[in-house]
């Protein structure tokens, strides 16, 4: 009787897909890499997964079991099993979980990324043993995912938690949804970037940033600069943390978490994004709340987040048997 | 064997506060309203509410049964069951279960107004049969139950849900709590008088609401001119009906509910306050939501929706059983 339980978790970005099977102990015995070929239909995704998975599926010792697949992607719906016309795939709607289910009869589950980091955050990272937190990814856009009572909300039609699409300046800066303000515009790799720029203009500090074309301008950069006591560098930084806390202050009021856990690029940025997010977070806080809520990194293995996220979804599903 | 099952409901306000019986079908069968006298101790209150109960319940049919007592108040706290500094009663830190359980050893729960108004609307009201809504109460300040997944959102202390205290503008209008901004110094009663004083004091347009002192003019009159076709108190509704929008479009992108209940005196002017709502929430939701949230008055009866909200408390409970 098998008694070592495991989980496919499939993590479908952009540009590259990562899969890897996966214990309740967060342990990954086996992974692939492959490019998403996001421009050819997601059936020749998975087949390609599946034909790689095969022969590992083949060799699992009596002792191993698969017990379900999760899957993150982008606006991936935990209601439908589909993803609805993400940004950057050109798949319109498909169902993921019925393309997976063509390969192997088990329960298949899908979310998007920032929902997935949330799980694997409380299963296997820094919200381990936690109800209520929050999980925001500052990566190339700002995502979140948010947990009320041990629960992801995932809202009426399954795309509650886009908190990067909160509106923190009206007016504000011209973001990819169409709109104007959203908080990804500011806290994100590029918002910090656009940051830079508006500070280049706007003041005469020397700057080594100032040698630096837009379209080259990376987050590690400005954290060197940073790091040398650059300051205009240091600057953008503390303006990022300004806004991302004062909206932090915000989604408090609406969920008074236990924590906010920061995940991705630019949390890696650590005292110079997480100083002045806390700081503008309790200074926007109404009282009540002050002193309560924690801001925290992220606890899992930057390379393994996506996969564990995506294996927490059917780990969580299992919990609620 | 008893077969008729009741719950006490006590909503306490800071001027007055009502009790009623309430059966599963929200019919009240016997109401008492008493003046809070909130210089006084909460103990004097909770004697004087049993004193005046006593007499009903020894006369109830040897059908009826009471299961429980639900409490509604200002800063109620349902996992403490205390209630923690409100600011309109003079009474510190006091645990409101404690004190009914003196009297009556059922199950005691207690929460704020607008979680009480929610639990009510979804089992008597407007959102009954929904999972995810949002509750916004439009008062003399502005409150919100937030149900997620057919629970209420307590948060990891107990006091989320305040969305009257997001902030919507930043270095904006003063509040009460101290900071700028909130919500509720536009969305309230208060906050729609002072729209009318700044749009007075900006424009040159005619109104009989010139006449009027600030201290003497209510939402009543400024509805009246409304009809009248008074262009500052439309004006007004209007630009309250945008902040209110904009905010509810934020609100949409944590939550994604599917509905948006509107309750309390403000929600009162029907279509002044929901038209400009609507269309600028509308306008401001990311692509996704647009055209799926319903924005729609309270279904519960005006005097009896607090009574209904708390002791729906104690009805949501037993369900969990």
């Amino acid at each position: 009787m098998p008694s070592r339980e495991l989980v496919i978790g499939i993590d479908i970005g952009g540009t590259n897909t990562s899969v890897g099977i996966v214990d309740r102990e967060a342990r990954i015995s086996y992974r692939i890499e492959l490019p998403t070929e996001a421009e050819k239909p997601a059936e020749m995704l998975f087949e390609r997964i599946f034909k790689k998975l095969q022969g590992r599926l083949q060799k699992l010792s009596a002792e191993s079991k698969i017990v379900g697949i999760g899957i993150g992607a982008p606006n991936g719906n935990y209601y439908t099993g589909g993803i609805e016309n993400p940004p950057n795939l050109k798949w319109g709607n498909v169902n993921l979980v019925k393309l997976a289910k063509k390969y192997i009869d088990l329960p298949v589950a899908v979310t998007n990324d920032a929902n997935a980091a949330a799980l694997g955050e409380m299963l296997f990272g820094a919200a381990r043993g936690m109800k209520d937190f929050i999980e925001v990814t500052l990566g190339t856009g700002v995502g979140s995912g948010i947990v009320v009572n041990g629960e992801l909300v995932y809202g009426h039609d399954g795309f509650a938690g886009e908190m990067g699409h909160v509106i923190v300046r009206r007016n504000g800066r011209l973001c990819g949804c169409g709109r104007r303000g959203c908080l990804e515009t500011y806290a994100s790799a590029p918002g910090l970037r656009r940051t830079v720029f508006e500070k280049l203009s706007q003041t005469n500090e020397e700057s080594v940033l100032r040698d630096i074309p837009f379209n080259d301008l990376t987050s590690k950069m400005v954290y060197d600069a940073a790091l040398e006591g650059d300051r205009v560098a240091m600057a953008s930084f503390e303006f990022t943390g300004k806004v991302l806390g004062e909206t932090l202050a915000d989604a408090v009021a609406y969920f008074s978490p236990e924590a906010i856990v920061l995940f991705g690029g630019l949390a890696a940025a650590g005292d110079f994004i997480f100083i002045p997010t806390k700081q503008h977070m309790e200074h926007n806080l109404l009282p009540i709340y002050r002193n309560k809520v924690k801001i925290i990194p992220s606890g899992l293995p930057e390379g393994d987040a996506a996969i564990l996220g995506s294996a927490a979804l059917i780990w969580n599903e299992l919990k609620k048997d």
